[in-house]
C-alpha cells in the first residue's frame, strides 16, 4: 500500500513529445531527401552542440521582451549561464566566428537538429522540435539569397510536395524598413515602435489585416480579452503600411494550365495594388477562392515595378527593390518561375536578426482536422539574410544568408495531408518457445535466421502457445516458427503463414477455407527453415536482404 | 575601437564539440550499421525527448553522491525541476511505464540520441555525447540477456571490428552481491559499503589491482594527491572479492588459429583462478602480452563450473551463476563461442540500477596516440538487468534488460584505429563568376547541373579569377566551369579538370605535361555541358546520380 502511494506518476512535461515507429521512420525519410537536395546544391554538414553560453546564443526569439524568456537557461559550475539553443543559426554564427580563418568563404554549410524554445506549448507547438538548415557565410550577393530559395523550392519537391503546392515567398526587410523610414518611424528613437509593427505584420496571416491594423494603431483585444498594446501609428502611417502589405500576390490564384515559363511563373493579383483604408483585398479568408475576374497574371518584375512605383523616395526602399529584381532575375535564370519564388512584400519573419531578404515556404494545401475544421498550414521554413550576427563576434561585417526547414511541423502538415507513408515495418519471425527446456534448439533458429539477414526474435515472455501467437500478430509479424516435440522427433519445423492466416476469417466456402488453412500453416525440414521463410517473405513482398 | 573591445568572444563551453563533415558522415554510417543489425533482432525504434522530469531520470550516475549532481537541471515555470536526459535508460523506463498497456509484451525497442552529463571534462570525455540503445522489457529470462550480447557482438563485427578486435563480456551483479553477503557486507546497513565497493570494482581496469585493493580498504592517494576514502573491508573480504576478480579470464590470449566452434570458443586461462594477497594474475599490466605457458584453453563452462567450487553456500551466488550459465548456454546455441561472448567475473557497471545480469563490450585493439603512448579503448558500450527502473513507477515488478552503445566514444576509437573511412567526400562542380554582369547566365548553368543530380554552384563570393580557383581548390571540387566572352561569342564553356590538374605539377616531361594540360583545361558547347561533366565524374569514379 505504501509502495503504491509512494510511486512516481510517469509523465512528460509538457509540450514534449515521445515518438513512434512510423513517425522516426518518417523523420529519416525526410531528413534523407533534404540532405540529398542541400548536398547537390553544393553544401556540406557541419554540427554544434545543443548547449552553449547565453551571451553567444543572443535575445532574438520573437515576441519575448524578458530577458532569456523562452530559451531553456542554466549556470555552469562556474557560474557562467548556458542556454540549449532556440535555433540552429545563432550556434552556427559562433561556430563561424570561432572557425573563421580555417572556412573556405563563401562557406556552404547544412546541419539538423532539435532546438529547444521554454514558451508557452499548444496544438501542435512544442518545447522541442527539428529545424534543418542551410547557410551562406562571406557571400553579400543576392544570388545566393536567390540560392536559398531555389534551394527550399526544390526541398518541397523532394518531399513529395508538388509544384502549386507550395510557394517560397520573397520579401526585403529594407523595403519594410523604407517605408518605415519614409513615414516618419526612422531612427534609434523609433526602433521599439519598428519591433512592434514587425510583429503585428507577421501575424497577418493568423490573425487577418483587421487585427493587424488594430496591432499597428491603438492596441487589440483578443478572444480571450486580453489587451495587447499597439504601435500607436497615425492613420497615414498605418495606411501606408497596410498598402504595402496589400501588394501581395495572391499564390492560390495561379493558374494551373499555364505551362510556359513566364506565364507558369506569374500569378494573379488585382490590377490596382492601391487600397482603401480597410485594406483588405487578398488577405486570408480571401485567400482559398478561384482567381476573381479582375485579377490579370503578372510577373515578380510586374510586382517589384508597382512598388516602385508606389514606394519612391528612399535610398533604403530603392536599394531592397533592386536586391528582390536581382533575386527574382536569379530564379528566373534557374527556370524558377513565379509559381515557386514569388516577391511577396507582406512577408517579414518573427526573428530579429534579418537585415535584407527574408523568404518563407508556405503550404498551399489546405485540410480538415478531425472535427472537420479547416486547417491551413502556413509556413513550413524560412530565413533571411542576418549581416550582423557574426560580426557580433567579429567586429567586423560578416554578410550570411540561410534557410531553416521546420522539419517537425513540416512533417506534421504531411501527415495530416497523406503525404507520408505512415505504413509500419512488417515485424520480425518470432520463433515460438513451444518446449521451454529446448530454448537453446529455439535460439539456434533465431540466429540462423539473423544471420541469413531475416529479421527475427525468440519469444522471450513466460505466456503458453496462445499468448505467444497474439504477441506474434501485434508485433506483426509475417510468420511464427514451431516446433513441438513430434516436429523435433521427425527432423521438421512448422511454418505459420500469420498475413495469409488473417485472411481466412472471410472465407466463406469450406472446401476454399481447408484448402487455404492448409497453404497458412506446412511443415518443412528444419535445416530447410530459412529457405522457406525467405520464400514465404517473397510472397509477401517483404525485403530480407 | 569600443566596439572592438565590446564584442562578443566566440567560444564553445567546455566539455563540448563541434563536429566536421567526415565526422558526421562516420556517424551517419556508424548509426546505419547499428540500426540494421537492431532491426534484424527484431527491435522497434521509440524515442523520448530530451528533457524530462528530474525525478522520474532518478539519481543512477555513478560516483556522484550529492544530489542532481551530473545532471544539466533548470526549473520549468511551474517550478517543477527538468534536467537534461543522462542516458537513454532512464527515459525509456518513464516510457513503457506511461504507456504499458499499449505495448507489446515482451516489448523489444531502440533509439539512438544525444546524453549530457555534467561532469568534469577531459579528453576524450565530453559533456554531450551519442548513445545507441536497445532494451527487452517485459521478459525476466536470461534468454533476453543473451540476446542483447549477441546483437553486441553482430553489432561490433557490423561497425567492421573483427572476431577477436573485441569481446562481449558477462557478469552477473548477484554474484557479487552473494560474494559480499557471504563476507558479512550483506543488509541495509552495507548498501554504502556495497556502493562504495562497486565502485572501486568498476575502476579496476583503469586503475589496476593494487589501488583497487586500497579503495576496499583505507582508500587511495592519486597522483594529484587528492585522497578517496575506501571501503574499510577487512583483508578477509578484500582477498574474497579480489580472488573473484582475478577468476576473470584474459581476452587477449585467445588463440587466433583455433576455429572448431568449442575451441573459438575457448580462452586461456591461468590453470588454477586462485590468487595470492596481491591478486594481480592477470591484471591490465599484463592484458597485452601473449598467452603464458601456464594458460590452457577453457570455455565459459569451466569458469563457472571454477566459480561454483570456490564460491558456494551462497543462493545469490548459486542463482547468479545459474544465470551466467544460461547466457553462456544461449550464446553456444547461437554459435557465439567465448571469443565472443565471455563470462567475466570482474564486470560490474558503473550505473546502480542494474539488478543482475551485466555485460560490456570492451576492444581489444590498441593504438598510440600523437605522442606515442599506448592508447587502451576498454568499454565502449554496455548493459544490464535493470529490475527495478519501471516498477518505481508501476508498483509491480517489471523485469527489463538493456544495452547502450557510447556512439561518440567507439567512433573516437574506430577514428584513431583508422577503421573509419575519412575521406572528405568531393566537393561541388563549381561554375565560375568571369562576367559579373553574366550571373543569371551562370546561374543557368548551375540549375541544369543540379536538375541533372550533379553536385554544382556557382561563385558566390566577390572574388576575382584567381581567389575563385583557390576556393574551388578548397572546396574538393572535380572541375570548375568557366565562360567569358570568347567563349560565350563561340557558344562554349570551359571545363578545368582539377583533379586532372593538380597532377601536373608532378611532371618532368615537357610534352607529356602540355598533353595532360589540354587534357585538364577543354573547351565544350554550352548545351553539351552537363553531358561533359558527366564523363569527367565518371572518369574519377565519382557518383552523381
Amino acid at each position: 500500500m505504501t509502495e503504491k502511494t509512494n510511486k512516481l506518476k510517469a509523465r512528460l512535461p509538457r509540450g514534449l513529445a515521445d515518438r513512434g515507429p512510423a513517425e522516426i521512420a518518417a523523420t529519416r525519410r525526410m531528413l534523407e531527401a533534404i540532405r540529398q537536395v542541400y548536398e547537390r546544391y553544393g553544401f556540406e554538414p557541419v554540427e554544434t552542440p545543443e548547449i552553449e553560453y547565453t551571451d553567444a546564443l543572443g535575445k532574438f526569439l520573437p515576441d519575448q521582451d524578458r530577458p532569456n524568456e523562452g530559451v531553456f537557461s542554466f549556470q555552469d559550475d562556474d557560474e557562467q549561464w548556458l542556454s540549449l539553443r532556440y535555433d540552429l543559426t545563432a550556434p552556427l554564427a559562433r561556430y563561424v566566428a570561432e572557425n573563421f580563418d580555417a572556412l573556405p568563404k563563401p562557406y556552404r554549410s547544412y546541419r539538423y537538429g532539435w532546438v529547444f524554445r521554454n514558451e508557452k506549448p499548444g496544438p501542435g507547438r512544442y518545447r522541442q522540435f527539428m529545424q534543418f538548415d542551410a547557410d551562406t557565410v562571406g557571400s553579400a550577393s543576392p544570388a545566393a539569397d536567390a540560392e536559398m530559395c531555389m534551394m527550399a523550392a526544390d526541398t518541397m519537391e523532394a518531399l513529395g510536395i508538388q509544384r502549386g503546392q507550395y510557394v517560397v515567398k520573397v520579401n526585403n526587410r529594407k523595403v519594410l524598413d523604407g517605408v518605415m523610414e519614409s513615414v516618419g518611424l526612422g531612427g534609434e528613437e523609433n526602433a521599439g515602435k519598428r519591433l512592434t509593427v514587425l510583429r503585428a505584420i507577421d501575424k497577418l496571416d493568423r490573425l487577418g489585416p483587421q487585427s493587424v491594423e488594430l496591432l499597428l494603431g491603438r492596441g487589440r483585444k483578443d478572444d480571450s480579452g486580453d489587451f495587447t498594446k499597439g504601435a500607436d501609428l497615425s492613420s497615414d502611417q498605418i495606411h501606408e503600411i497596410m498598402t504595402l502589405m496589400a501588394s501581395r500576390p495572391d499564390p492560390m490564384s495561379i493558374g494551373e494550365s499555364l505551362s510556359d515559363l513566364e506565364l507558369a511563373g506569374s500569378t494573379f493579383v488585382s490590377g490596382d495594388i492601391s487600397v482603401g483604408p480597410i485594406g483588405r483585398m487578398f488577405f486570408s479568408s480571401e485567400r482559398f477562392t478561384e482567381p476573381g475576374p479582375n485579377r490579370i497574371p503578372i510577373t515578380n518584375r510586374a510586382t517589384i515595378k508597382k512598388l516602385r512605383a508606389h514606394f519612391s523616395g528612399s535610398d533604403l526602399i530603392t536599394q531592397g527593390l533592386d536586391e528582390l529584381e536581382q533575386i527574382a532575375d536569379h530564379a528566373r535564370a534557374g527556370a524558377y518561375g513565379t509559381k515557386r519564388i514569388l516577391i511577396d512584400p507582406s512577408v517579414v519573419r518573427g526573428l530579429e536578426y534579418y537585415t535584407g531578404p527574408v523568404y518563407e515556404v508556405e503550404l498551399l494545401l489546405d485540410t480538415k482536422d478531425d472535427k472537420g475544421r479547416p486547417v491551413r498550414f502556413g509556413s513550413v521554413g524560412g530565413g533571411g539574410r542576418y549581416d550582423g550576427l557574426i560580426s557580433r563576434f567579429r567586429g567586423e561585417p560578416v554578410p550570411a544568408t540561410g534557410f531553416s526547414i521546420g522539419v517537425s511541423r513540416l512533417q506534421a502538415a504531411l501527415m495530416l495531408l497523406g503525404k507520408l507513408d505512415n505504413k509500419p515495418e512488417p515485424g520480425p519471425v518470432v520463433v515460438t518457445v513451444f518446449d521451454p527446456d529446448r530454448i537453446a534448439d529455439y535460439q539456434g533458429m533465431v540466429s540462423k535466421l539473423r544471420a541469413a539477414n531475416i529479421r527475427a526474435e525468440m519469444y522471450l515472455g513466460s505466456g503458453k502457445f496462445g499468448p505467444q501467437m497474439k504477441y506474434a500478430d501485434k508485433r506483426g509479424s509475417p510468420c511464427a516458427v514451431i516446433q513441438g516435440g513430434d516436429e523435433k522427433a521427425k527432423g521438421e519445423v512448422q511454418i505459420k503463414d500469420l498475413i495469409l492466416g488473417a485472411t481466412l476469417t472471410a472465407i466463406k466456402d469450406r472446401d476454399e477455407y481447408l484448402k487455404k488453412q492448409a497453404e497458412a500453416q506446412f511443415a518443412v525440414p528444419e535445416d530447410k527453415l530459412v529457405e522457406e521463410v525467405r520464400k514465404l517473405l517473397d510472397r509477401h513482398g517483404i525485403r530480407w536482404h
